[in-house]
């Protein structure tokens, strides 16, 4: 089941657990598949940032991949974004060798031109075969910035290049100059949105396709896209606001993964809520403000039903 | 009327207005004054980056600073951030001439070490002599990190820098930090908070004073400031929460700028809404988007009471 | 006398004196273009970086553009690069009112893809009207990639850009790609390289007019320039590499302004090495290597005849 | 034969070769070390970035380490820079255990204040163990700066750091300071310069140990080093600016690695100058004047005797 352009609902970026001393937690591992699943995912997306892939050794990333991929009953997305195209290359076959539907790149963070750009991933198109891609486009992190023209020079020039994983910010006229050109005849792509889902209903209005991304309560995501596909708008807008105040906390850049593992573990997905070295910890202010939130979220999306 | 570390409240990041052609609006600069205080404002903060300071010329922004400090009734500070030194004393004494209560500077974009940008405020302090002063910390924009070590030996240092513009991100953990610092002797200066408010509530529990920032209704930083200050957290959160998705569509990056003077030339608070160029255009679907979140924001606060 | 496509031969990046307490020092700028005339210039390049054009209050750039204007008999460039398209104006306005040749500018550095940096440079024509404008490629400090592409889109949309103030770093093959546009029909422009001569005499070889940087013995640009220019490539190389080692030692990022100020000071063209704060101090080590390249230059200058 | 703080001399950047088709070419692999050893080198460095570290898989790079380690005479040092702790452990491991001297780290990109690169070699160096090994400063590509103060806090946090690969530009009075807190009774470190060997001659003069770049004429820095270690400056010089026009056309970034593997095939050290993608092809204007500059080289060289 390889991934295509028809790809939609929700692909959580999914954490990688490990034990308190830093090794890998595989038990926890397969609870967590099953937790997104049970909570509405429609695919998965590992070895993403958020999944700490840097911090994993290449034996580590293929343990992963070979784990979740074999746990998993929804389609996998395997991050093999590296610093040059022959280690893409060798995750991309180990993920591709294990039945994963599809990779992901991210331009590395030295590429500023619009050439520099199209060229390198027309390079990484040639590199990966048949194998379709994902397009991570994160201008926050990577430092690259890609007009909507560039990432349709990208589509048209590779046609393996199926899906956009949109996360500029401000991003939401590029989904919907993306969308039209279409309407004017491009090949269509999965759009699938990042950013922790803090626009996710602007997303939804603009033409994506659903999420990909990490909040810690992935049901969210998948009712707000469910909603807004069957076009009750206001109920969308009434579950998303509920989970507002945490999705923002979450927001915080470095801090927000090691919050999100804490309430994984907190909601038993995995047994421990450890971050990677270097990784940051959570003083007892960060933790009560936590409790806080989730209390007040609770208590909201009782009161609406 | 100086600048002290006893500064509480909300000070608000003026916009400056334009005419439709691009050149200053001052009646509507008289207008929006009026209007901040009457919102709540406990000072005002002009020629920061939200008030395109950079786009004025010289002889505009003295006009800008005497006609706001001749107006308003409030402490003003002036933003008077400056690729050298001899342009920013030049702006500063222009300001504290007119009886401006302070200025506000921000690192330039090119410090790296601790040892440079402590370096680099100390010739500041000696430049601006017995002026109070603002340290302002905006890592998104200025790329500058400046830790909680490197902000407390700037203000050992510098007696004349009476408060910290906060807006590190994530920066909660800098303000408890820093608050600790003084509890263990360290002298006080005032935290008013930016970031657009989007953490105003956990700013004020970790011991913020207040909010500087431009979110176009004021008068949810006044009032939360105040329940916060009166211990009445729960209503503060209610509040905040009402206003959250509109502060969250407010803090994409550029964007912002132009959703904020759009909505102030709603309110009537400035005639246009004209960002001066180079600035982003508003698309229809963003405005439609602005109108939905405010009709549900007024729905929210109708239904508080 | 406007600057036109047709410009040729040096123009030498001027400093900017001052005296030993900071303030301007007119008299040494009336010698040292004097002595930059002297040396061969055929034009002169004032307000750049290497004028310490951001450490000069408005008020004072005012006052060196008509010091220098007034005094040189070589056509004047003036560096108008600003956060802003009115302080821009501004300066340009005051420049070609004093009959300046025309202004340079360079890119801000927060523009990153092609569409931004031609859109930027559109506006920036509009803004400037007729006068003549030189655009600057600087990406080792401005952080803009321009490739000949974008750089000619430019040269396309904005027919007052009449010269290109190469500093691209590689750059050779960019000066030969903009020539081989022109051969196919594409409009002129002047080339005139920068990067501390360090490359002359390859941007000689692909194309360009000429040099203009700041290097303190201009007699070598004038020299290289003209024997390349009559055909003579094995006595401009000769020449060239014997100053190579002082060019080297000149090019350290930062440190070389202060190294050329001791130069000219030492040569008898400014009466003071002063660089405003903050700018970095020489030391005693430093001073004595740069004694030992200049005695080497001397003898290798001698033996050539 | 473990790296310590007495190496001096040449420690070669050495290449890595790769066939046309872009696969190691192992038999240019064994005649290149035997070509930098018979020019003089003391030592090897492989898997920096001008070995093109980043372009290969794990599995390359355990082979070039098993080779090199296996074919050469010498101390090798192994770069094992890399985005998380766990794949540089794994790289470290894989060279000691192949007796490989040491290891060298670059920081990440994303460090900035000094807490944070201390506190990141200090992770290295506890996940590291008793392997000895090699900051290396180089923040025109890193963007990382470290101040003498850093660098110093960093050899006294970690004892097993034995060498600073010195890269910093302008980074003599580094090199003046670092030796001074030794002369006043701090540990000493061996300090090798790289640079392209552009300020070798400073470098020595300042107390440095010796180079580790990758100049192509390894010859020359054998040479510089040595007439420097005897106090023969004169003639040290008079050798280094022999070689100083090509020195200065190789030190273009991203070009130079492909002219020294071209003047490396050229003299018979490799078989093929390929360089994998993505890197630069050299233009038919560079090839010639790059031939040009040798010949002009070679004639200085026997002028010379």
């Amino acid at each position: 089941m390889l991934l295509d352009e028809t790809a939609t609902g929700v692909f959580t970026i999914a954490a990688t657990p490990f034990l308190p001393d830093g090794t890998l937690d595989l038990d926890s591992l397969d609870r967590m598949v099953a937790f997104y699943e049970e909570k509405g995912a429609t695919g998965l997306t590992i070895l993403g940032m958020m999944g700490e892939a840097g911090k994993l050794s290449e034996k580590e990333s293929r343990i992963v991949i070979d784990r979740v991929v074999t746990r998993a009953s929804v389609p996998v997305i395997v991050g093999v974004s590296a610093p040059g195209l022959a280690a893409l290359k060798a995750l991309a076959d180990a993920a591709m060798d294990r039945e994963a539907a599809g990779v992901m790149v991210a331009p590395p963070g030295h590429l500023r031109t619009d050439d520099q750009i199209t060229g390198y991933f027309q390079m990484v198109a040639e590199t990966l075969g048949e194998t379709p891609w994902v397009l991570q486009d994160f201008p926050l992190v990577t430092g690259v910035q890609m007009t909507a023209k560039v990432c349709r020079a990208i589509f048209d020039a590779c046609p393996t290049c199926v899906m956009l994983k949109h996360e500029d910010w401000p991003g939401l006229d590029k989904i919907t100059t993306l969308r039209r050109q279409e309407a004017a005849g491009a090949r269509r792509v999965s759009i699938l949105c990042g950013n922790g889902g803090q626009f996710l209903l602007e997303e939804m209005i603009r033409g994506a396709d659903g999420a990909m991304t990490g909040f810690a309560y992935p049901e969210m995501m998948a009712d707000v896209v469910r909603l807004m596909q069957a076009g009750d708008e206001a109920r969308a807008r009434d579950l998303f606001d509920a989970y507002l105040p945490l999705i923002r906390y979450e927001s915080q850049p470095g801090l927000g993964l090691a919050i999100r593992k804490h309430i994984l573990a907190r909601r038993g997905a995995i047994a421990h809520a450890t971050v990677r070295r270097p990784g940051p910890a959570l003083t007892p202010e960060t933790l009560a403000e936590v409790e806080t939130l989730i209390a007040r979220q609770e208590a909201r999306l009782a009161a609406l039903g």
